[in-house]
Parts: structure tokens; C-alpha cells; sequence
């Protein structure tokens, strides 16, 4: 199984497709093709929190605003999984995540030390390209069908895939929490606008009906959306096991004025 | 074979589908993750006319206003199909029409006797879902893939399906067909801007080259889109067979002002 | 294989899935269901780019403003590939570059002599669709899945396919290049804002960092995006071969002023 990640809309990803399967009879998943536009951070949060629901497989990742220039190519091995992407970090945090046999909310392995969890990363040679703008298809298409072939445990030198000395990683800011509260910041904001923050839902789980304040404003805590009126503001635990901040049948995002990189100061 | 339906957008229904994968080798087949957010009623249509094309499968479809509320989980068995989904009504038309052996246009057993279709309705236990707000991944996936391993035939209480008391039913409104023509309402507007109402076909198919009137306006009755000029409207049959407002390379809904509910008053 | 290509959005390509499945077993892959509204010489290009990266296949394309019209419906058979679509030129490109064995970049056989070249095109025998608004489903899945089952190089006149005695072609404007520069077009944008034009990479891809006028406008030649500044404008070779306008993080058709059809004067 292979799973495809990019930020390259349509109709790029279908030449990647094409490649792959000149190679491969792997089965095909799409993760998401609409990845904020070179968003490294965006999209490697979205794949910690994607990518451990999957069986074992070769995930394909294509968030590269640096594609043509002389940032590496990367095969990062995670447990039974391998991701296939550029050197630009957005691979580790789901790496990190399916190292740690995540699937587990909270403990996502976020800040594990990657030389004592089970991670191995590979650069992939990269000869001469077709094209200085579409490694997509130029690239990784064919490492992620050759890692694919091989199996995540047997690709090497010979495949072009020599162990890396050194790697971009990327990690995610960390809230504080203390009993009065907690300070954070919005990491990403969802399709509906509901803000994903990283402030660990333990911080308000055992506060369902009460209010707390975020930013200076009073918002209820509660279990699901559908706990306030529509149109409502409202605290709760996204299913990424994070505070969010969300309206029933609105968006967050507007209601509380936050954008990703917003600080997000909670209060009981 | 499972297909999927939702109004997630993206990256979420990713998550469904590795959930899926991890209890299940069934081909996934994506109906849309983009119907209009939270609107049961609408999607409810486009099942109606999508899923009687598919060959015998499990019908996965999350458009749950109610998440974590209790509203129940309900697999909805429909000849040798069935539909797993949130109790809201949203499967229901679906299922009359695959349990009626659809396909068939007008005949879309909409107004069949559910008690005497072949149609059955369990509740799915629910035991404490990891989230409150993402039963797409926690309860419906896994649930999917349970009645798929099982076959629709053979899921049962062991596997957490008991026959359902009560439920949700979701019924479209009936136009009414008169000599001098037909009073209707718009169901759903499709990406193009044709509106679909709820008007049968009949009421124009024997009047392709006339004119008619739609909520006093003349506009003329033709067989497809490039039978009038780019820019004109025109009054067809759609491909449910149904009555449809639409403009040749534009859009109906603007046209003839008319959104979703809007009454459609058609006079010879 | 068959893969799907159409400007359908959602939900319609399920419907034609359901279709084809009903038929056969195929392995099924999206190429895109976004391509620009009825705009056949747009979809034309991508698919003349895509298309000759995928091993052999079934390429189902249904961008179709003459729905339901007189005009025919056609399987091109493309060296082991086939094209099932209208007959307005859609699909022409995409076989003069499968019958090349493209994936050649420059040398796409847009200018061959389609008598020459590895093609046959036949029609499709239309008999009494069930809608005369939605031939993807009703006419091009089922054409789409019997080739697919008898073999590219196997269906013929009992399946309903005769040899056509006519067809639409489409053919890209040519640019004019000369040791002062080129003269050409835009043929499309991309989802990033990249200026797909017709002129072709050579006549820049040896002055990777010199300054070129474009309609009268320096702009530097770059290799890839990231050789400028983030929201400054490039020329660069893109990834079909051509010369491509662009902006670094941003969106060249609105720097260049540039849109499908407009003229690119090119000076050294």
C-alpha cells in the first residue's frame, strides 16, 4: 500500500500516480492533494495525525517549496512504514508517531528522541531529473514504488538509498500547562475552521460543562459540538486528542480570531 | 467493496479509510467528502442517485450534525447492500431505492412502505469512541468494515447490531402534476448551478421544442444543455429524471433564482 | 486500469464508477474530475501531460459541452492505450503523445500525422441513453468498461464500435523561436498560478541565470522556483517541457498578466 500527500491540487498527482504504477501493483491511497501551499507545518501535523491509522505502507509526501534546489531527498523507515518526501522536515512528526505505534491521542511521541525510537533515515540518490519542478513525479513517485517492491525493510544502496548523516527535522511547539490554566498556540485550522491547538485536551476533559476563558473571553467546555446552540462558541477535545477551539455549525477560527501561530492563553 | 461519502473536505476521510484498512482488503470507492457541510437533506439526494449504480456494497456515510450526541449509529441493510451511518435519515432514501432494485429513474421507491421493502435497520453499539467529535473514524469506519468482513447478510449481535426499534426516516417533498402543469419545490443544486427540483420528468418530457413558464417566467423545454444558445436558459430533464433548470454553459440556480426549498411553480 | 478524467466536480464521477464496476473488476484512478468547465482544449493539454505516464489503460475523459447533441461518441486506441470520450478533439492530443511512447517532454508528436501514427478511432454506437444530460454515465462508463474487458486490441463492431470515417482533432498553436527570442501563448494555468506556455523549454534552458523581456518585462531564467526570492517573478523550464511563467510562492499569471490565450513575446 502506498499513500499519496501533496499540496499540488490537480491534475499533478495523477502523473505521480502513473509513475507509481509503472512500477508497482501496490494498492493506492490518497491522504490529501489540498495541503496548505507550502506548508511544511501544516501538512506534517495533519500526517501525525493521519498516517498512524493506516496498516503498514509507503507514504508519499510532497510539500517541497524547495524542490530543484539542493535540499535532500529522504526515506525516513518508521516501525513497518516508510515516508517518502523531501528533506524539509515534514516527515519526522509522523515518523515520530508511527515509530511510537501511535494511534494513541495524546502520546504521539512528539518529542521522542528519533536515535532511540525506531526511525532510520536514507537519503535517495538523486540522478539527474527530468524536471527541476516536479520532483513529485520525478523523484519520489519512483523511490516510494522501489521502497515499495523492496519492503521497508530491505531497500538499500544498491536502490540508491544510503543512510543520512544529517536530516531537517520539525517539531511542534509545546503549551504549558499549570492549574490555572494553560498557554498555547494554534497549530492548524481544519476545513470546518475548527483551531487545533497544542494545548493537550487533559487540560480541560475533566471540565465538560464548565466555561474557562481563551484569550480573555469566556467560552463553555464541552463534549461535542452539538452540546451549544448553532451559530455558538465552545472549547472541547478534538478527535486529535488536542483542545479546540470550534462553533457549532460555524467557524472557530473567525469567532475566536486566531490563525495558526496565534498564541492561545486558557484560563479556568 | 465499501464506498464513502461525507462532507469532511480533507484530510479527514483519510483517517476513515486507513481505520478501514487495518480490519478490511475491500476496494474503497470515494462517492464525495465535499457535500454540502452538515446538510443531511441534500446528501441524502445524491445518494438517492449515485449508490443505486453500484454493484452490491457497503454504503460508509458521515454527515452527523449530531456527533457525539445521542443520536444513534445505525447500519441500514438494503437488499444486498447496506449503509452505515448516523441515525438522522440521512441513508434512508438511499436504501429505499437500492432495496426498490433502482436505476431506474422515476421509480425510485421514495414513497415505498419501508416495512415492506427489503429493508432492514440495526443500532451500532457504542462503546466509549476515542472521540466525541470524530465518529467517522471511531465508530462508523471500524462498523463499515465489520458488516463488510461479515457480509451484509451475516452481521448480527455478536458484532454489536441489534434490529432498531425506531429511527430516523427523511422523506422529500412530492410535487404535485396537473393538466396545466406542476407546483414543486428545488431539492439540490449541483457544482454546475443546475437546479434539481422535485418535478417528475413527464411533466415536460412529451414538450421538448415548447415553452412553459417556471414561477411565471417563460423559458423553453429542450433535450440537453446545447440546445440553446450559451448564456439561455432552459427547462430539461436532468439525468435523475427529474425536472432541472439550467442554463447552457452557466448557471440555473442564478438564473432563475432559486436556491434548495425554493418553490418551482411550472405552468404550461 | 481505467482511469477517470472529467470537470464534473462531485458526485457525479461516482456514478460512473458505479457504472464500470458494474462491468468489471479494473483497477480504477482518478486523473482529476476539476479540469476547467467545458473547456476541451484545457482538459486536452493536461491529458496529453498525464495520460503517457500510466502504463497501458482504459482513459475514460468526459469534458462535454455537446451532450446529448448530434456529435459522436469515440474509443481512441492509442498504441496499447485507449481514449473513451466525445468526439470534440479531447481526447487527440493525449493519443498522438501515447501513440510517440511520449513521456518524452519536448517531443510530444502534438504535429504527427495521425495517419502515421499507432491510432484508430472508432464511434461509439449510442442507442437510446437514458439521459440526454449525462452521457458520462449513461454511454462513455459502459463504452469505457467493454474495452476494457475485451482488450485494447479487441473490441470491435458487436460491441457497438465501428471504424469513424471522421473526427474532430485539436491541435496547440505552434511557437515561432528565433536566435532573438519566441512568440507564443499561454496554454493554461495551474492550480499554483504557473503559466503553462507553448514554447518550448529549449529556446530557454541555456540561459538558467540571464534576464530575459517577457511581453516587454524583464524576468529572470531560472532553474526552479526557489532561485528567486520569495514573491518574485521567473521563466523557468516547467515540468511538460515548456516554458513556464512563475512566481516563487506565489502566482505568475497575476504577476505576468498572462491568461489561457493570451500572446508571450519572448526576447533575449
Amino acid at each position: 500500500m502506498i499513500t499519496l500527500s501533496s499540496d499540488f491540487g490537480s491534475p499533478y498527482p495523477a502523473a505521480m500516480k502513473g509513475v507509481v504504477l509503472q512500477q508497482s501493483d501496490a494498492r493506492l491511497v490518497d491522504v490529501a492533494h489540498d495541503f496548505p501551499r507550502q506548508d511544511v507545518r501544516a501538512t506534517a501535523f495533519w500526517l501525525r495525525e493521519v498516517l498512524p491509522h493506516f496498516p503498514p505502507a509507503v507514504h508519499l509526501v510532497v510539500v517541497d517549496p524547495g524542490v530543484g534546489t539542493d535540499r535532500a531527498a529522504v526515506v525516513v523507515r518508521a516501525g513497518d512504514h516508510a515516508l517518502v518526501g523531501p528533506d524539509n522536515g515534514v516527515l519526522l512528526p509522523a515518523a515520530r508517531a508511527l515509530a511510537a505505534g501511535a494511534d494513541s491521542g495524546g502520546d504521539d511521541g512528539d518529542a521522542a528522541d528519533l536515535d532511540a525510537a525506531d526511525v532510520e533515515i536514507f537519503q535517495i540518490a538523486v540522478d539527474d531529473p527530468q524536471s527541476s519542478t516536479f520532483h513529485g513525479r520525478d523523484v519520489f513517485a519512483p523511490a516510494a514504488a522501489t521502497v515499495h517492491e523492496a519492503g521497508v525493510d530491505h531497500f538499500h544502496e544498491d536502490d540508491g538509498f544510503a543512510p543520512a548523516d544529517s536530516f531537517e527535522d520539525l517539531q511542534f511547539p509545546t503549551a504549558t500547562v499549570s492549574d490555572l490554566g494553560a498557554s498555547g498556540e494554534a497549530l492548524v485550522v481544519d476545513g470546518f475552521g475548527n483551531v487545533v491547538t497544542n494545548v493537550p485536551g487533559d487540560a480541560v476533559a475533566g471540565r465538560f460543562g464548565e466555561q474557562v476563558r481563551i484569550n480573555g473571553e469566556p467560552a463553555p467546555v464541552r463534549r461535542t459540538y452539538a452540546h451549544v446552540d448553532p451559530g455558538d462558541r465552545l472549547v472541547t477535545v478534538g478527535s486529535h486528542g488536542n483542545v479546540e477551539l470550534a462553533v457549532n455549525r460555524g467557524r472557530g477560527d473567525e469567532a475566536f480570531r486566531v490563525d495558526p501561530g496565534s498564541r492561545v492563553e486558557l484560563e479556568y
